[in-house]
């Protein structure tokens, strides 16, 4: 196993535990709850709680992000949730098991995307009553995230795609599509670390550059995936964006092209951290690490 | 008209236009921010806004409380949005006009909810962030309206509700689900209103008092008029509740008996309000006015 996999791992268990406990600190015991708890334990990378303590660790004590880290991860739970039901992309495998609405209900299912998006508010703003004294910026950390996953983030990016589902579009409408419904939360769980330790606007500038960068790899490298990539290594269900015509990166470049485009972007990623030097050992080892993966 | 009916048509034309302001602030144009719009000027009583409103006056200037208002106000509707879906109620009228889902599809219904309740949370850290040196203090109002929305307040009774629907429950439950399903948020508008400035504890218990039972009221009372009002007043459909054998407070305790308890909490909360004097006569009033509504 590789450092940054070991690191990755590290950082997992924490976010698991304390994702755990923060769901009991937020919820009463019931289906409500099993459903909310069912997603969120289901497993997954959680790529986005560990870009946000590796972020964090550069600026100062990495476990002070935990809960944002864990707040990003409900948002993102919540929007799989949401975007597997019947009336949205209707799959019924995620993370190697079956989806929410599957196990629970179209009903359940609703409320626990609702209740996940809901907790994450709650968590963050526990963590600000917490420190109202301004030892951490947990304000400017709430306000990315917010604008990320909301209505010109998100979830405009989750509408557009509806949108143009079916329709010929061009390369603009796919990077608009895929900087909004994937990209933003990525590069605002990057920018969400460092703001919370008050980073300052250079700082802050590199990493939207390298944020910018990993969302849109991230993004081809699953366009590719679900073509290529193998339904169990992935926990997916592969060849549903090709079957419901959504725009893909492979269909609109091709997977030789597409898979140059990735490389490109990761390199800019990497480059944008110079002037971190080795305090960026891990989100550099991340990004390269995001271009390779086959899950 | 009288006095109350004319204070709050005043505030219900001040928060219109704020909603349509804080719309423009947070949406990309297109069919999603259409949805929003559709539903969030579909009308409807404007209660809890006046609610936070007519609190807020008493501590304080009552426009400051205006994007508290207009963001609880999202929240309701986005509850309103996800409550009519086919997989929840399967509602086709609300405040007299085609449901959203109706319009606009279920994927774009659901996203348009999620929408509204990401936008309430953009809406209320715009205003926090513009309160940094502690004027008002947005924290507190924010942190009582997202634990009301949450999944030990609003989400929870929508998942009880669920839960027990056709199930033979007493009244323990039946005050349960309503408890949290509609008095949480419309307690949480009147101390949220008072929170936003300061408001000392006596002075919050006196509300909580008051919000307890308006809570209570606004639900008996809605459940009769279920059973017998009128559907064009009321803007939907009646009888829904019979016929999806749920809980409500006629079927427990007979018109009659709820028609007495209505009354009774009614003058359990005004009487909540005395230490306030004349200042209350604003929520004083609008309580007399809830027991008495017809629609």
């Amino acid at each position: 196993m590789s450092r940054i996999e070991q690191d990755m791992r590290d950082i997992t268990e924490v976010v698991n535990r304390r994702l755990d406990a923060l769901l009991d600190e937020t919820c009463e015991p019931g289906i409500l709850m099993d459903a909310m708890s069912y997603s969120l334990k289901a497993g997954g990378k959680r790529l986005r709680p560990v870009l946000c303590m590796l972020s964090a660790a550069m600026f100062g004590e990495m476990h002070k992000a935990l809960d944002v880290a864990c707040a990003i991860e409900m948002i993102h739970t919540y929007s799989l949730i949401h975007d597997d039901l019947p009336s949205m992309d209707n799959d019924v495998l995620r993370r190697g098991k079956p989806t929410n609405h599957v196990v629970f209900g179209e009903a359940f299912a609703l409320l626990a995307g609702d209740g996940l998006l809901n907790c994450a508010f709650e968590v963050l703003l526990n963590y600000a009553q917490k420190n109202r004294e301004n030892k951490l910026d947990v304000i400017s950390a709430m306000h990315i995230i917010v604008s990320a996953s909301g209505t010109r983030g998100m979830i405009a990016g989750q509408s557009a795609d509806l949108e143009f589902e079916g329709k010929d579009v061009d390369a603009q409408v796919l990077h608009y599509i895929h900087e909004r419904k994937t990209a933003a939360m990525i590069k605002a769980s990057v920018i969400a670390g460092a703001a919370l330790f008050y980073a300052n606007e250079a700082d802050m500038k590199a990493l939207c550059l390298y944020g910018d960068n990993l969302g849109l790899v991230f993004q081809i490298v699953d366009d590719i995936l679900d073509e290529t990539g193998d339904e169990k290594k992935l926990g997916k269900s592969t060849g549903k964006d090709k079957d419901a015509e959504k725009m893909t990166f492979s269909r609109v470049y091709g997977i030789r092209a597409s898979q140059r485009i990735a490389k490109e972007k990761t390199d800019e990623a990497i480059c944008a951290l110079e002037r971190f030097g080795k305090r960026a050992n891990g989100l550099r080892t991340l990004a390269d690490f995001m271009l390779e993966r086959d899950k």
